[in-house]
């Protein structure tokens, strides 16, 4: 078989209007809740897209740490590339795809950082590896694995169980001006619900798929 | 379980310098027919993103139908919203997410339309009803459901079984600058390999996690 010919019939749910809520949030959380109760792999993770001050866009996987007032919520290394992009350009996009239910949802919108103290809570509570790690690795550098693994003995030594919040590493929200909702239908017309912002009131317009 | 405890220790394979091809583009083959072969959910399914005029991004799923001498292969309706950033800034990122398999591919580059005749040969290996439907809804335009499914239905009667290739539907090729593979690893100690493409050779460097 020619990669040409890879598709799927997309047959297993359809999205009428009567199911939008007026806030996104609501049906947000409600795919959130179902990829994980449905056991889709990894139903946290989405694809944050930034873009360079060349205009170059890129992407690449964080997962979701929450979906709150101020926003939707992840973590990274201030440092790496896409915590530079962020603070030249803070426009973003998230993409969630859960596969095993034939749905997307796309966020646009910009980010703003998360108080000192939000990331140092949710840093204490990784596991002690990943603290020791974010601490050991300049994300997004050139190295060597055995100066990673080394920098992590170093880390170990030095702090034992209780490596401090590095500086450089944090959350961010990102504030949604555009989400819209993908669900696969048969013979590619698919539905699509496009929530666009206005002030404090949301629009919704189905978009041809 | 609170959504910010959601993780997974990545323990499934590793990416050892001495498996990496001198050609980005080996390497690349053989994780899309690895994620082929072992099953993965969707596995030629790739978030593209674009950049609007007005430095926004955003990202949504295609499919990938081909690797060849000229790019990485994609269709889409050139009118829709993807169409129209690309026409504005043909700078684009790919990126494969492969969670079974615990891997991403990164893309950045460049992206330039397939000819006609590439174009219209796909578009006529599509199901009937995919053609049908290209033809009948004006992608990323607001539209209803009766609207969509009753122009199906006139282009059918139309057409039968022969609609004709739409001017305005075919394919692009991302030439790639970078590509990076991510091969997840436990403790988050992942592994990252950057291709950074020189005039006609590619300089490999591993990134920091």
């Amino acid at each position: 078989m020619s990669l040409a010919d890879f598709r799927n019939e997309y047959d297993k749910f359809d999205l009428p209007e009567h199911l939008l809520s007026a806030d996104p949030k609501e049906l947000f959380s409600q795919w959130v809740d179902e990829a994980i109760r449905l056991h889709a792999p990894e139903p946290t993770a989405m694809s944050l897209s930034t873009v360079a001050p060349d205009g170059q866009p890129s992407s690449r996987v964080v997962l979701l740490k929450g979906v709150e007032e101020q926003g939707i919520l992840f973590y990274t290394n201030y440092d790496s590339q896409k915590g530079q992009d962020l603070a030249h350009n803070p426009k973003a996009c998230l993409l969630f795809f859960w596969p095993t239910l034939q749905r997307q949802i796309r966020v646009q919108g910009t980010v703003q950082k998360t108080s000192t103290a939000v990331s140092a809570d949710y840093f204490h509570s990784r596991p002690l590896a990943s603290r020791i790690s974010a601490l050991a690795s300049p994300q997004s550098q050139p190295t060597t694995r055995a100066a990673l693994e080394e920098h992590c003995d170093q880390i170990e030594a030095q702090y034992g169980e209780h490596p401090p919040h590095p500086e450089n590493w944090g959350g961010y929200y990102l504030t949604p001006t555009h989400i819209e909702f993908w669900q696969g239908r048969t013979n590619r017309l698919h539905d699509r619900f496009l929530y666009t912002r206005h002030e404090s009131q949301w629009q919704i317009q189905r978009l041809a798929p």
